[in-house]
């Protein structure tokens, strides 16, 4: 999927929202429990409900390895449903893989080719030949972790090296990749303070921006510094909206949560 | 497993090697593309062969996913077998993890509870709440990337913050993280001479060293810098042992190639 295509998307439905997949056992409607695969009836229904008011869904492959096989099939599952019942929704596997070149290749091959996604997440420490492989799918998108939306992002990606923060260097760096054209960033909407910033190195890059809702980030302040001409966001939001109810109603009440978000972000595309 | 057995087994088998599972079918030999579970036999076959002249097993997690659901399960099957025919042997998931809190706890049941590896390997960037779910598991241990074997290695972990390093940077500050007593170490053998500097920091903590054999690194220069008391090195090598041949005595082979580094490492620690 183009970049183009994902900014047309968001105009048609007049949201850049993105769906987080976390599905926690221990979390959702205690009935779904007795049928053959929980993970995926939960994410189907939620995918049915909400498919409308958002343009991207992001399974995060640990809430899937944490059941073994039963859960890499129900991640499987879940991308085929999306791939084919939902087409124009752009799929992020959020996996934040990196190893050296030809490790890395596998990975790319894992969830670009085997599982079809359209992008993956991916961290930075091990530097360009880590990240490339992933860039050579040309038709792919590679999201690269700049600025995390937890505690721990002020242990590393916020040190100063010759009078500049860690994570801008990662963002000017990777900007010399080859098929740099194919990246985007992770930036965590609690450090919304940092997006004029960040949108002075990646002036055109889109970002995927979590940590509204649970983690306390604000959509507008987001939008204020980090919007640029293609809308250049997706915001993620996970638990705020597929754990809105634990019971038979829970699909609803996803669909009012992500309802409540678009609306706002109509807003803010009407303006 | 504690360390002191790890540091006990080594004395005993006077081995610090560690082989990397690193199975790509396209590098097998022929014949066993035939069977129901090509990269489950080969890795047994391997395992039988070498399991006197290593203390360590270390599937990288990117070639089992690549291959799907299919792959998982020989990841599943090989940590099995190994756990059961050789418990004695120290199990690493090679996976590169590294998510905030919640996401990273789910990790660790993936390769903890679910698959029973005795360690896996994470990625500093996102700091301490990121890597402390893993630590949290005090039977377990956590190998922190710190200076990778990859050229990519000089983009980021080598940028000096405040006069120093960001690897040095990653070691000192995990040191205060809790449970830290669980920490290992990845740092690469193509980098021994920064091995001296990494030993003043992390005196005692076992290095995971990377980057022997394909990657061009030198057994008795790491060794001469970075052995302490107890040992404190596991030495991998993936390709050069497991690739010796691909024809039907590949086993034998591979048996051969380890074997040549377990008296290497013989020698070194019987002076």
């Amino acid at each position: 999927m183009t970049t183009q295509y994902l900014t047309e998307q968001i105009q048609a439905k007049k949201s850049f929202l993105c769906i987080g997949l976390d599905v926690d056992l221990n979390k959702i409607p205690q009935h779904l429990l007795q049928l053959q695969d929980p993970i995926f009836e939960f994410n189907k229904a939620i995918i049915d409900a909400t498919h409308d008011l958002c343009v991207s869904y992001k399974p995060n492959t640990a809430f899937y390895e944490a059941y073994g096989i039963k859960g890499w099939q129900s991640l499987q599952k879940t991308i085929q449903y999306i791939n084919k019942k939902y087409p124009e929704i752009f799929t992020i596997a959020d996996a934040k893989r990196g190893d050296i070149g030809n490790t890395s290749s596998m990975y790319a091959k894992a969830f670009f080719d085997d599982l079809n996604f359209d992008s993956v997440t991916v961290a930075p420490y091990m530097g360009k030949d880590s990240v490339e492989p992933f860039l050579a799918f040309e038709s792919k998108h590679t999201i690269m972790l700049a600025l995390t939306s937890n505690e721990g992002a002020f242990d590393f990606q916020t040190k100063e090296a010759n009078g500049k923060e860690l994570y801008k260097h990662v963002l000017e760096t990777s900007k010399a990749w080859k098929n740099s054209e194919n990246l985007m960033y992770v930036v965590g909407a609690t450090k919304a303070e940092y997006f004029a910033e960040i949108r002075k190195i990646v002036p055109d890059s889109f970002l995927l921006v979590p940590g509204i809702g649970a983690q306390g980030g604000n959509l507008q302040d987001v939008c204020k510094y980090g919007m640029n001409d293609s809308v250049g966001l997706l915001i993620n939001s996970s638990r705020g909206i597929i754990y809105a109810s634990n019971q038979e109603d829970f699909a609803q009440k996803a669909r009012e949560e992500a309802k409540k978000l678009q609306q706002e972000m109509k807003e803010i595309l009407n303006n």
